[in-house]
């Protein structure tokens, strides 16, 4: 980490059994190959992407003598699956790539999960650095070590735990992507917000936060952001205690992707839920945060639910999520921000409560988009 | 483990991390069920071993008031697959398989690293549980938690390091399988001989070492051996160090087996990767092992080489092993039984002279059979 030249870089440390860096701050891209020692790269990226930022780091990691595999996929989750995943290690096996090579996935959340899992299998495990270009993958996935892919019946069903090298954020990437990837990207930074006590709630109302924002800004709120998801995961590394918090807002929104044969994309799902949940822990007689989740959705802007979508047919989706043991309704809920709780005995009846109330909020219906 | 009744059974903890015991002795078999708690079973087999032990396995489980979800994949090395991984997941997945299911290897070594592999990445990993079948399950593929498939240009290419929760061989069930699946597995068996001072040399000379030997006679030999694995393993978790030294014989092993689509089986090639080593070794002015390792052979009686396999076309496989960093021709070669050395500085003409030396052995090319 001494070979890093920028020193306006933020820095998170995730203090694992090897603890890895979050670097953050502007122009961090262009700095990447000092970091990576390796020979022999495989860079994963997906078609948007690429022509913005992946082809400009190829050149410079071949410039620099490097022996780059430049692996594009098709934007979307329908990427992150077995055939793309089979298809990118079949590729490196015949390029005859060694243990000694490293991958970086160089892309939103989609293409880091994807990369990850191709580090953690490709020969029983090789070195991984994330790159994530977009507000979610910065926040969420970046950190973390979940790395995956989806399968028919759900989300990320398949993947490993395998911590990344290092995270490299670059905020100054946020501005060139379409400014909707960053509305995808708030429900996960305001989830953190809503599961800590961090003072970040305000940005929301304050009408700061936006890609467009000073550079500087950017880097301190997601310094800020991403150490409480550092902070948990460090408690928690394989995901048996504390971690589960991170799920807040999740179940409902793994199951409105899946039904909706991720139509709905991730942070449009997790607003969703995360009012979804609130309205649960209002009911409850928990802290009402449901104002704050229906600002979170009119910030995010999510399409809106199809018509037809019933809770019935979410629920075996719901029951299904990997967090999930068997058919428990384990939800994590809200006592008030900042304290989450993790419940075990909902009713079917505070699920179709919760459920009539979000669809009651016509906005979200189709033909009544915000 | 308390609950294991067999009082017979041997038992060699792998000391790892996690430590986890190896169970051997006639009869285990019938004993898994005590030592599964889960109530949701997959049972992973294949078409040769469900109607011998698979089948009568799902139906004491399921009698037992489980959740069996039997998967019989087709036997050879071609299940060993992206595709079949994949199957295999969905249909967990499709069930509703939640992180509280164990996943359960009965059969040989394919078998096995491929469930291994399935509950490595299930969910992000699943509990495992490993019940070799065939000789080289038992002392190969059961222990060390590699778990893998194979890619196109190469033998478990792809895969994790994911330790079982125990491994269950019973000797017993050697005796139900063709006496050929034995002589096999009898390559790795004297691997271990080879690399370690155990005393078991001699086994293979005293013409006892055989599917049908008394039940109590096959438990220690195998117990004694596993033992070499397992302390070997123990020392090295990652493959960083002398977990090398099982890779004796392998290195020409798995190009011979890529080279031919796997038409050779891994201990016909380790087999002859064993020959290969040791003409090296002695041209070098180690120990004279070769006698033994065509005693070996002569054991093991592995298909003829086809006619016309060449050493060029075989080192680029022999380079892409994965215990090869990039080209280096790195060899684990014997000092003398018992004395592994790993050497990095193999001449090409070192290996063009073994080739011929192997080859000249005329019973081991086609139309000349032992």
């Amino acid at each position: 980490m001494t070979r890093m030249s920028e020193p306006e870089a933020l820095r998170v440390t995730v203090g694992l059994e090897r603890p890895y860096d979050v670097l953050i701050g502007p122009g961090i891209l262009k700095g990447i190959g000092s970091l990576v020692p390796e020979r022999r790269v495989a860079l994963v990226t997906d078609s948007n992407v690429a022509p913005l930022h992946g082809s400009q780091l190829a050149d410079r990691l071949a410039l620099d003598g490097r022996d780059v595999e430049l692996i594009i996929v098709e934007p979307g989750e329908a990427s992150k699956s077995p055939a793309t995943w089979a298809g990118i290690v079949e590729r490196l096996a015949e390029r005859g790539f060694g243990r000694d090579c490293v991958v970086i996935g160089l892309g939103g959340g989609m293409v880091t999960d994807l990369a990850g899992f191709v580090a953690a299998t490709y020969l029983r495990g090789v070195a991984f650095c994330s790159v994530p270009t977009s507000l979610l993958g910065m926040v969420d996935a970046g950190v973390g070590g979940k790395t995956g892919i989806n399968l028919r019946a759900g989300k990320n069903l398949a993947g490993a735990f395998w911590q990344p090298r290092f995270v490299a954020a670059d905020v100054a990437v946020l501005a060139s992507l379409p400014e909707r990837q960053f509305r995808m990207g708030a429900a996960e930074f305001f989830k953190h917000a809503l599961i800590s006590s961090t003072g970040q709630l305000d940005l929301l109302d304050a009408g700061r936060f936006s890609a467009r924002a000073a550079p500087a800004d950017l880097a301190a709120w997601l310094a800020t952001n991403i150490g409480v998801k550092a902070a948990i995961v460090a408690a928690d590394e394989r995901e048996a205690g504390v971690r589960t918090w991170l799920n807040y807002g999740h179940t409902l929104a793994h199951a409105l992707e899946s039904a909706t044969n991720h139509e709905l994309e991730h942070g449009e799902a997790v607003a969703y839920g995360i009012l979804f949940a609130s309205l649960i822990s209002e009911a409850r007689g928990y802290e009402d945060t449901v104002p704050y989740a229906r600002r979170l959705l009119e910030f995010v802007r999510p399409a809106p639910l199809p018509r037809e979508l019933e809770l019935a047919p979410l629920l075996p989706f719901m029951a299904r999520d990997k967090k999930n043991s068997a058919s428990a309704n384990r939800f994590v809920l809200l006592e008030r921000p900042g304290s989450p709780v993790v419940v075990d005995n909902l009713t079917s009846g505070e699920l179709e409560s919760a459920w009539t109330r979000l669809i009651g909020h016509a906005p979200f219906r189709e033909g009544a988009p915000l």
